[in-house]
């Protein structure tokens, strides 16, 4: 049992966690006295205690003189809970063992220092590349204001979203269709184009067998044309977000919002403009699935950070038939979008490539 | 040490031939005598010794009460060379392991038949799956007498074989198109359709680091379109051969003869007729490296016992980007050809999925 072991540890309690503690990051602890856990803990949700809170709470009067691991430096000013690196303190912990900064300007490289200032030994980077990894979503936002967006895509092995007929059903399996509802719970948010509405008024929610948070629905639609009747309008499973511009009808707009839908107007049609919009309103991460014109919208846009595709064992072929991204797309090979890729695995008898877009932080 | 050991032995030498067989199988055979190995041998070139020869011959005087492994029922038949079945026989071999029965049927059972009416005592099926599998090609132009079918596509994470504007230096890496050139190698025939050949002017040869056999290459070209001043035309490096019409000019036909070029008039511009004309040529396997037209015709005729993909971890997006299967396509998803993975790798930055169509034989 070394550091990295219990890091591990806490990093599998925040881990846990996904898809629940949104705007704040996941974050486990685990407390550590004589060779013994003492206390473990996780950030569960907003507003509720951190994970330090809760080992240590876990511990009681055995934190003395104890080792306390944490996955994200803890806080050292009054938010919602009172700050953790006084409670750290106060509990009278001898070694602190942090995975990484927090990048949040209000805490991070201050919890460190305010735990050395009081004499405890501080360690910092044990297992920082996976704890940088956990909470890229919540870097990202911390950094950019803007929610860290996953484009899915689900095709043939020849990269069709559908026959030349428009046939789509079912192109992957169960498993993979299951995936996508466990992507959607982790979600702050999902967003499709009007079109994907008008085609197929699908309701966006999350359907696992042990229940899930529905993402707030979100529709890209610049002139108002979502019909009153469809079910992210009419279903009350989760908040519809309707993005439009200036252009669209004010009595419809009216309609809409009498029915429950929020309707934001922006300044232009662009992605980027959408993007800036659910910052602001605290999104933090954004499932785009398509079609492809929005997908199509999103690349050339260059805002994409993480691809999920699924890729069903089947051809279609067509030279009409719908791919999962479209639009106008790049002229030059040097212009694509250069993706890493983290994960490839069989789900069912598809396949599923999970990869980061280079560079985007 | 058991017969598993043994043949999977076998098995290797066997699949260490890959290409140079051609149109004979790959056979590997060990000759084991009190748990030491005593002789191994494959048949490396038709018209050169069987795997059995060259294994009892280095096993000389050993062979007497020995057991030999061999991955394909020994032959009882005189071809080019005398039966394997007298050989064991004579050689006094006493215990023979066959992981597969031939699929010819000048020799399927009747050379164990022979081995055992001779007091041998003999099995027959271990490592059966993977001795079906190495030789399936073989297997496949036995039974169908057409080739078997190898469809490569080279693909970025969206489908696309180029960009809008028709760019596709490079798509994939060097290390998965070095893969390609082995691929070529182990293929006895390229195929491209003619609109390949007026864009790229390709060779269509291998280029591979230690050299490699060039695959006879094949053009589709209904109205011979081929310019004479191609590679394929000009370069001498390999067979090559164009599969047209009736309604091609002959002049043309006499052109492209006089410069060592095959020409070929089908009864139609069918994919079948195609094939049966490369079967009674000894044409046993096929590798067709599109374009997106060439790919759809074979899709569509269901002419596809093994897809090799290539997917380039970029995106171009597009609507009207090139797809690696094109045509007329399937209308019902029902109709997609179903396939069943058999390896995923990682080759450079790129993913290798290979795949056999399910229920091709």
């Amino acid at each position: 049992m070394n550091d990295v072991y219990y890091m591990n540890l806490a990093l599998d309690l925040a881990r846990s966690t996904k898809g629940q503690t949104s705007p704040n990051p996941m974050v486990g602890s685990v407390v550590v006295k004589e060779g013994a856990i003492v206390g473990v803990g996780a950030h569960l949700k907003a507003g509720e205690g951190h994970a330090e809170v809760q080992a240590l709470t876990m511990a009681g009067e055995k934190a003395k003189g104890a080792t306390i691991y944490v996955t994200l430096e803890p806080c050292s000013h009054f938010g919602r809970t009172p700050p953790c690196a006084d409670l750290i303190i106060e509990k009278g912990c001898k070694r602190v063992v942090v995975a990484t900064k927090d990048s949040n300007p209000e805490v991070s490289g201050r919890g460190i220092a305010k735990l050395k200032e009081a004499g405890l030994e501080v360690e910092v980077g044990v297992c920082q590349e996976e704890a940088n990894e956990l909470n890229e979503v919540f870097f990202h936002f911390m950094k950019n204001q803007v929610p860290y967006v996953t484009l899915k895509s689900a095709t043939t092995f020849d990269g069709k979203t559908a026959t030349v007929a428009g046939k789509s059903k079912w192109i992957t399996g169960p498993d993979a269709r299951e995936d996508v509802h466990r992507s959607r719970h982790q979600h702050d948010a999902i967003l499709v184009g009007i079109n994907t509405v008008l085609a197929d008024n699908p309701s966006l929610t999350t359907r696992l067998p042990n229940g899930g948070k529905n993402p707030i629905r979100i529709v890209l639609d610049r002139s108002l044309r979502i019909p009153t009747d469809t079910k992210l309008v009419q279903d009350q499973e989760a908040p519809t977000w309707v993005l439009t511009t200036e252009q669209a009808s004010i009595k419809k707009q009216l309609e809409l919002e009498q029915l429950g839908v929020s309707v934001f107007r922006l300044e232009d049609d662009s992605i980027e403009a959408a993007l800036a919009l659910l910052g602001t309103k605290g999104v933090t991460s954004l499932y785009v699935e398509g079609g492809a014109e929005v997908n199509g919208s999103f690349l050339k846009a260059r805002a994409v950070n993480q691809m999920i595709m699924y890729l069903a064992p089947k051809l279609f072929g067509g030279k009409e038939a719908q791919t999962a991204i479209g639009g106008a797309g790049f002229h030059e090979v040097e212009e694509a979008l250069e993706l890493e890729v983290k994960e490839v695995t069989t789900i069912g008898t598809d396949i599923k490539i999970v990869s980061r877009v280079k560079g985007s932080e």
